[in-house]
């Protein structure tokens, strides 16, 4: 395979770029006026299904903030209600799955369906995406990961402590495994199609994993993960695929080998000292802290400039939010700050 | 001085001991029966201030548990109140202060109090407890740190994102160091007036630092947590003195040369490679996850024994959850908890 010009996935994988690409997650959302026009036409989960929607709110961040790259707009859930189990979201509560998983029985009915059908929906969106993007943007695809994925399904929606979860993991490990492994099936068949559908890299999320003791990110996020990423390197290669973790600082050193290119890098970690950690073979996608985007202006650019200069020693950085950028960040510091990542990365 | 025979005293200052000592987060509080009896007939702030009942709830972990070590009765927002805030508990939302500080008006109304005089329920609780409480076991005294206490106090309560104060930090940074100084000078005097009164050693919780990108940690929670723990030094020597952060796996090295004796390490950490980044001379507190509480108590002692083992190298472990024991985790599972590790410890 020839190398890409593209600057995002060029530095996804570590080769030498003439400047830093940026781009923001949930960077298609509620912060953005335009977004919130579509929304309040449709339901959250209406948008996700709706390729046309969808793509309309994937490419306002494009026009709006000329981001180096796109990401699909949907839900992490999506793949989830298609493997059976009902789903709802709520302004209130954010996802809500009425009927969790808490028995062997409720793992077996879980089906594994084939994304180009079922999923169909988003491979519509990815195609009409990629035909209407600008050359040099590519879309990422995403989807969660298996243990992350398992904490929605188990404890019935987001959780504070994550008790049931725990309790299937530890009191009844052969269900627990058993659910993984089935998710992992699901999100590999679901990442591969949209790899085929036209996603140019693709986003594993195990936003959860931070919450595990690491002996338990061992056995119930790690393997999974990587088995993920292996058979999905396989029937896609060359696509780039980047592992993020939320709250990664104590269990760095784990996330090497995992079949990773880039590894993304929440706020609360000094981004030069994550690298040193994860070693030279990974690029690093990160990490302002997003309420930096309720700053002033000017501490807003000292801050990009900041984790621009702490990533000069080495190629391989994509510039980008520690997590997702919040409803209510005002779009002018949004602005300011990828002007800010233009003019100095 | 002398070197002290309580187990808890000697891990803490890195002495040998015969055993590792043991207590939990929380010890006193809603998980236990005896507890909720008490709670049933007052408020949970009338609890906090009235020193007979502070007293009561203090001693039923160490008659129910057998633990190695008392903790005060207390709410981290309790020398708040003292400084001139409103302050309520509710169930559902936990602690609110519906006047926040937002500018620096309302933190110059903000006073520094005697804590002997305005906070003298507290005192009269650690003499009451000191008192009986059985030799071998030290009463622990604690304060929220400057920066945690400030999250609530600018925030109005619990908080997800922190924008409000990270606002203040980054727009009015001014006013943000005049907070931060106010309050550290009320928790010096609180805490030392706690070890005047009695408490044998003092837990200093910077809940909240974790949350903080590492150069904000540096500025913002670090140097203001130093100067409590000097001055506290300064005033009440011979007083072990920890420091605990929950998610400080990225920050490790930076708490370093803080002043504390040990540091309070939270259960998604290896408590190995936390000791071996944290360095040779500080004694280290943890770390079981209290998720692991409502797993079947063969998993319990399992855990128990594999951070037991992590530790057998050096001496200055004191055995602890990773956070605080949640409500509704099973008595049972604590005792078998407290068992194993004097046991196996």
């Amino acid at each position: 395979m020839s190398e890409p010009t593209e600057l995002f996935l060029r530095a996804c994988m570590g080769l030498p770029v003439t400047r830093t690409p940026v781009w923001m997650m949930r960077q298609a959302g509620r912060y953005l006026p335009q977004y919130r026009a579509v929304r309040g036409k449709v339901s959250f989960l209406e948008l996700c299904k709706t390729p046309d929607l969808a793509c309309e709110v994937t490419l306002q961040p494009i026009r709006e903030l000329g981001v180096d790259a796109a990401i699909l707009f949907s839900d992490i859930l999506v793949p989830v209600e298609a493997m059976g189990m009902a789903l709802r979201f709520t302004e209130e509560h954010g996802p809500e799955l009425p009927s969790p998983l808490r028995s062997a029985a409720d793992v077996d009915k879980l089906r594994v369906v084939d994304a180009d059908d079922e999923l169909g929906f988003v491979m519509a969106a990815v195609r009409k995406i990629s035909a209407a993007l600008p050359a040099e943007v590519p879309l990422i695809g995403f989807s969660g990961a298996p243990f992350t994925l398992a904490t929605y399904m188990v404890e019935g929606g987001t959780s504070k402590n994550f008790i049931e979860t725990k309790k299937m993991m530890w009191g009844d490990p052969a269900t627990a495994r058993r659910l993984m492994d089935r998710i992992a099936d699901q999100v590999i068949g679901y990442m591969v199609a949209q790899a085929r559908a036209g996603c140019r890299a693709l986003q594993l999320f195990d936003t959860w994993a931070g919450i595990l003791a690491p002996s338990d990110f061992d056995v119930w996020a790690r393997p999974f993960a990587m088995r993920v990423l292996a058979e999905v390197r396989a029937a896609a290669p060359g696509v780039p695929l980047v592992y993020f973790v939320n709250g990664s600082g104590a269990i760095l050193e784990r996330l090497r080998g995992m079949g990773a290119d880039m590894i993304g890098i929440d706020w609360k970690q000094d981004l030069a000292e994550a690298r040193t950690r994860l070693g030279p073979a990974l690029a690093v996608q990160g990490n302002l802290d997003p309420v930096a985007l309720f700053a002033p202006v000017a501490e807003v650019e000292a801050r990009v400039k900041a984790i621009l200069e702490a990533n000069r020693k080495q190629p391989g950085h994509v510039f980008n939010l520690g997590h997702g950028v919040l409803p209510g960040t005002p779009v002018e510091s949004v602005k300011a700050m990828v002007a800010a990542v233009k003019q100095y990365g």
